[in-house]
């Protein structure tokens, strides 16, 4: 069971959750990130108001905790998602090098309220031949290419 | 073979992942847009120097696409990525409703420069308890309130 600080960050977050809702910003999720028990940022989901799909809210949370902190990486922070992060933001929470995640509702509830991540989930671990999205490789031998300039850039920014 | 029009949009996403490595920018990653066999966004990877962990090429694409369009939907796109996606990518591409996915590099020659997102897609798919990430579910219960006031709200769009 949940208690003390972690409860009251999950809270924040549904909270938010539901204000974007009655505000009419975007769908029914939010979400806070945290740095030694303090909010560095929090955000809702904004898709259909900004006109962007990739605005979920943990994307949107990571967004402004990296211009917070002027960084991108958010090692020795953690997000807390008021619902079970889709793969996109999973994948993001990677990329951004949380150190944990902390979720409210689950996949399943999402899906109840006609959010269907889990399908989702089932094409991104597909093989390429198997998913729904008509894929194809091209060039591919070309692109080294930049693969090439980068690993001959001593002073690239890895990330 | 690649050939026409597709090589073409193609070589383009591929000559801004070699600029943006030039241009200290971000990593080898570059995408385009199209739609009607015009570019309607291009964007590459600004990782490092926007301090966005999201902003890969695909993403940054996506969203300049639904800018330049004023939609969250870019049905009737297609997208041209300089290397396979990402899952956070590839998530973006459902999200958005791409037609179609062109990618040049495989996962393996970006492996092969050090951008291991094989990795990556493991995690994705694996059940939260064999993540590398710590996970937990607090509260799932009070989040139901943010799914309720979204379907109770008559006036919310949909996407």
């Amino acid at each position: 069971m949940a208690h003390g600080a972690e409860a009251e960050f999950m809270r924040r977050a549904i909270a938010l959750a539901i204000e974007n809702v009655r505000a009419g910003v975007g769908g029914p999720f939010a979400a806070v990130i945290v740095r030694d028990g303090r909010i560095v940022a929090e955000a809702a989901n904004s898709v259909t108001s900004t006109c962007d799909p990739t605005a979920h809210g943990e994307v949107n949370a990571i967004r402004a905790a990296c211009r917070a902190l002027g960084t991108f990486s958010l090692a020795g922070c953690v997000i807390y998602s008021s619902c079970e992060p889709c793969p996109m933001c999973l994948a993001a929470i990677y990329w951004a090098r949380l150190d944990a995640l902390y979720f409210g509702a689950s996949q399943h509830d999402a899906a109840k309220a006609g959010f269907d991540d889990a399908r989702l989930y089932e094409e991104v671990g597909m093989p390429i031949a198997a998913r729904s999205l008509p894929t194809a490789q091209l060039l591919g031998e070309e692109e080294w290419a930049s693969f090439g300039a980068w690993l001959s850039t001593p002073a690239r920014v890895d990330y």
